[in-house]
């Protein structure tokens, strides 16, 4: 796409059409994996189009966009996007802004917002002709770390032989979660981290994610340090529900000391600021499609350099959610870890034609293109769109668009 | 209805069935009402039924009953809910687990879960024959001062009249809010502060609410301060986003002190205590029909009480959802103010049969009677209810039942 042809004749560009579509395998499993469906959303102004991934349950997503004004701080997210200015970063600054103003009553916005916004990077990153990264300021991109996110095995020997194989296919960090953890004994917990780090050898990061498991209970969770911190545990993650600060920095100043990362369900930049706050976190990890987009993301990543605590994106779904989630934190150096989807269903694979792929050293690179810099695949998501409507008092207010 | 008859033949109560209601009035206005439309719940298991209201945008909040799974953390609300046991209070507890474990990527499930929990509740105090107040281990309600809420005028002069009429129709206690208030210099709001005391009289209760208008900046606050302190403010309400601590305790630390209220808009109770361990407040503020329904509201009733901040109800709509916001903290003989629906459109009053009205001397109490102790008034809804319909796939997923 000509970018500077378009800039020259679209100087004023207003949003003209945001379309949501609903996307899922033909199948959806009850396992942890978040690439099953998808939100897509694509913003249309000026001759341009882009396109931004809620990481949200799709139809209560559109229904937050589409549904009829409760009130005054309770109106459809479009309100605060359609018709609006998109020529320079502040635009969608102000449209962030205005939907919160709006829709604060509305708990699903933020959700919706993501996509938004994201998509309108995107745009606004083709019209001007730059990567995202550059429009947030950052001079340059800096190669990340890839992680692999695998469950535990049901038993520490199924860990174990998971281990070597992430091992064995490239991979200098590896995550481990879910699964029996948390469920059981400390010492069968035990015996998982040390089957993941055997597996894995001395020299690779290894993290352990419990998926909130834990609630509050802070007691439980110390029961585990000596054990993650024997294994040289890079993080622990979510060991508690998402905002649950107190049971975070409790966790914390336990001895030995392990370094905590969460983040992943802030849908807001005050929820991730108080975590940045209180929650005496190691990691701060964001997801570009919950907390309303980059832009809020971005704002989570200065602060957490100001302060010292790592920013990792969260990502487990396609190469488009992925470049958005690094874009914020691409021109930070020194926070070199990221997640990569290794085991995406196909459909988020097919969501984009170019791909984030590792380098020669194992290391990835957010795209140097306009705007996200990865291709929609229009004809392959015709596979997987849902069709989906939503009727009002007899009209129709929701029907999925065409592609 | 004869609970005790009930009580015996339904000894192993499941829930049967889950009903949700988008009721609305003709027109739905652009101003801070939130009882122009209603999401309610109707509960049925064993022969009874209970009642409750999400304070919620009603379409997301049904989408999010209804939706398909998106992955394991990213179920409907209805899987944690349907056909699970209710015969006594840690049933209802154990419900709420499972929507938290099943449902924590759905950003609106809380909102959603608000109006069941209610309604399980309503149906448990009927079933055992029980105020609700009485079932969270409340020996009795004590009464409560009711405020009245009123937006300020646009002018200090027409505050004034507002206040005056106030005092007038018997209120010891009234909030002013949103309006103008924060939207111009700091002379301008003071007028309007002093406006509303002389109007009001030295005795009466006088709160502020600024609606989050305020954004997170402390500074502009900050110039409000002193006049706030001259007018005696009971409480200054939401200067800030909810959640935003580090402005909230900022600006709680800051002279003159004003002590600070906020909360309505947590929609968990991780995030209630957060800001009661974080935001340095003087009152905390639930919505049960937001927080996740009365189960986490009580929780944070006790824990206000232990940390020595007061607790009051945030309800802007039916008699349904007062007695709904009421029940956490009925008990609490030392938290004596509460928020009173004063002018609530026709559609909320038309909610419930009876109301819950101030005595003699002006305050109000909780009913005492089985449940909710207020009863639905079935034929008049029908005017209200909005016929919806969502289809997946070309399946209905979601049609208005029949009331």
């Amino acid at each position: 796409m000509d970018s500077n042809r378009n800039t020259k004749i679209n100087s004023n560009m207003k949003i003209e059409s945001v379309d949501f579509f609903y996307l899922r395998m033909p199948e959806v499993l009850d396992i942890g994996d978040g690439s099953q469906d998808a939100t897509l959303v694509r913003v249309r102004a000026g001759g341009l189009e882009g396109w931004g991934e809620c990481e949200a349950a799709p139809l209560p997503t559109i229904a937050a966009y589409v549904c009829p004004m409760s009130h005054s701080a309770c109106k459809p997210v479009s309100y605060g996007v359609e018709g609006m200015p998109l020529n320079e970063p502040e635009d969608i600054r102000k449209i962030g802004q205005k939907v919160h103003a709006h829709s604060f009553d509305l708990l699903q916005a933020d959700h919706t917002l993501s996509g938004i916004d994201i998509a309108l990077w995107d745009l606004l990153g083709k019209k001007l002709g730059e990567p995202v990264y550059r429009l947030l300021g950052y001079k340059r991109a800096y190669p990340k770390t890839p992680y692999a996110s695998q469950l535990f095995g049901d038993t520490p020997e199924l860990t174990y032989e998971k281990a070597v194989q992430s091992r064995a296919s490239g991979y200098r960090a590896v995550k481990f979660g879910w699964g029996p953890i948390g469920r059981d004994s400390a010492a069968v917990d035990a015996a998982h981290f040390r089957a993941a780090r055997e597996g894995l050898g001395a020299d690779a990061y290894l993290m352990i994610d419990l998926g909130t498991v834990w609630g509050e209970d802070v007691a439980v969770a110390r029961e585990r340090l000596a054990a993650l911190k024997d294994v040289n545990a890079y993080w622990l993650e979510e060991p508690f529900t998402n905002m649950a600060l107190g049971p975070y920095s409790k966790l914390a100043k336990s001895e030995p000391r392990v370094r905590l990362a969460a983040g992943e369900g802030c849908n807001n930049y005050v929820q991730a600021a108080a975590m940045l706050d209180y929650a005496e976190l190691g990691f701060i990890q964001i997801d570009t499609g919950r907390i309303g987009g980059i832009t809020p993301a971005k704002r989570v990543a200065d602060d957490a350099a100001a302060k010292g605590i790592t920013y990792v994106n969260h990502t487990f779904t396609s190469h488009l959610a992925l470049s958005a989630s690094l874009q914020p934190y691409a021109g930070v150096k020194e926070d070199v870890i990221c997640e990569y989807p290794v085991e995406p269903k196909q459909l988020a694979l097919d969501i984009t034609t170019n791909k984030i792929l590792p380098d020669e050293n194992g290391q990835i690179v957010v795209p140097d293109a306009p705007g996200l810099g990865v291709d929609v695949q229009l004809e392959a998501l015709k596979d997987y769109v849902v069709d989906a409507e939503i009727r009002i008092g007899g009209s129709l207010i929701y029907q999925t668009p065409a592609i």
